[in-house]
């Protein structure tokens, strides 16, 4: 197995749109490099908190250019390559191997329904080898609660085999642990980064990379203070102030809560903007979740300077 | 309401790949010619048995550019429409309305799980006000099985009510005749095509318009036989003999076997490729498949002698 690029608490990077709709450039660079001096691992940006499938690929790829003539490190990067179609998604991997980023996040391709693991893997098989180059990390993103068709634990070990260089990772938001454990257990030196905080305690001691969490996008802090000290005697406090942060979080629709989150903290309401299908929240929900987000001491500000 | 542009059996029209894998232009336009040829109302081509969604927005529309410079009228197709992002549907939906087409199959956004009624609504309204042109005809693609996102009755509602000139038929795949049904008795002058033609008969006693139907790449003449006849004595006997065909295909996965009779039939072993993730049948299943079909006496060549 190769050298692993990323460890750590990585975040799937809410695309910020402007007041018509179409992806702001400006909003989303600043943001990024927010999240990197906060303390992010890397940046899974194009992955489901990020709106990326609302996007078309020559949208998200105008992203990922601006931010590397911004200045974001490209090996920072892990975009999300989900695509139905074999022709996008090579052209989705080749850009951001072209740019140097660090690694892909790839799902499966998931509008039919059943389709076998042979061919989930002649798809991911086909991507990697029309892309051909050595360069290419692929993390494979397994989140069937969405994309409903997913990596099987045999098919992950097949990709393992097939391209030891290539096939390093997966991130895991079945959100079943015994999912990830089992991937831990099967695949040691396979980078598995669970989908949520929730379970990175439990990961970490048994060997896991870090996560991958959409709440990294206002919980930088936390999330990275029990990575670094999850050997401490701190440990499982850390984890369980985390815990209560998600679990507030996913009391509402987690992308637009997010969203009307970092509008609130960094003051800037044009930030809770979504694109269909998803909808902002509502006035009531917006104030019942700062208001919820309060009770339990929250605040992006406090987080920041606990960390520092 | 408006006048209604499609009636009668309309054919999602199976997409011929070449031996590397590119859409085949030729084998496509030749076979669209000879659905027409064969009695088809219509053409769905860029469904779920075209394989639309494992092929680019760009292969698409040069597939559909094909078509109108071969001369196929463009009154006669319902490009379906079927993306993730607004931005990808928009570009689909202004390029078909651009060639003059009868109409579109458009699907809800399928990526994301859980998705409201509102958020559903809020992108396709999205997409017809983006697009704003009085010639566009819109076909709601409801196809649970599949896109799992799908179009409840309720919301169905709302768009007749919404857009009347424009939202003016459903291809209902549900594979649920109760839906169907509530469609056809909620919604009078509305165009309801049962998305087989297992329930084409007890459609059109209520009012369906016709059907769109994946059987009908290799059955056109026969139910469009029925679609002729159903008020006649042998309409019970005709709606039979389509279902035994119907039943014989259900028992292989659809699109390949699909293929693997056209090739059988049209002497041409290539038209047979698929695209990942869906695989081709292998040698005992296309076999097997092959000797259902002579058990139940069908043949393409005879069907077409009958239906002339």
């Amino acid at each position: 197995m190769t050298a692993q690029p990323f460890r750590g608490i990585l975040v799937p990077v809410l695309t910020p749109f402007t007041a018509s709709g179409e992806p702001d450039m400006g909003r989303f660079t600043t943001f990024c490099r927010w999240l990197l001096d906060q303390g992010a691992g890397g940046l899974a940006i194009f992955g489901t908190t990020s709106e990326a499938n609302s996007m078309s690929p020559a949208e998200r790829m105008a992203l990922l250019d601006r931010l590397i003539e911004a200045g974001i490190p490209a090996e920072k990067l892990m975009p999300g390559t989900g695509a139905c179609a074999m022709t996008d998604a090579v052209e989705l991997v080749r850009h951001a191997v072209g740019h140097g980023c660090g690694g892909v996040l790839m799902l499966p391709p998931f509008y039919y329904k059943p389709v076998s693991d042979d061919g989930i893997f002649a798809f991911v098989a086909g991507v990697i080898d029309k892309v051909g180059s050595a360069a290419l990390r692929v993390y494979l993103y397994h989140i069937p609660p969405v994309a409903v068709v997913g990596y099987s634990l045999d098919l992950v070990g097949r990709f393992i085999k097939a391209y030891p260089q290539t096939v390093v990772g997966l991130k895991d938001s079945s959100g079943d642990w015994n999912n990830t454990a089992a991937l831990l257990d099967r695949y040691p030196g396979f980078a598995v980064f669970p989908g949520s905080e929730v379970f990175l305690l439990d990961a970490l001691r048994k060997g896991g990379a870090g996560c991958i969490t959409a709440t990294g996008n206002i919980n930088v802090p936390g999330i990275a203070r029990l990575y670094a000290e999850w050997e401490g005697p701190r440990a499982d406090a850390l984890q369980a102030e985390i815990t209560t942060v998600r679990k507030t979080m996913q009391a509402y629709p987690m992308v637009p809560a997010l969203k009307r989150v970092v509008a609130h903290f960094h003051n800037d309401p044009g930030w809770a903007a979504v694109r269909p299908p998803l909808l902002p929240l509502n006035e009531a929900q917006s104030a019942a979740l700062i208001a919820d987000l309060a009770k339990i001491g929250f605040t992006l500000g406090e987080r920041r300077q606990k960390a520092a």
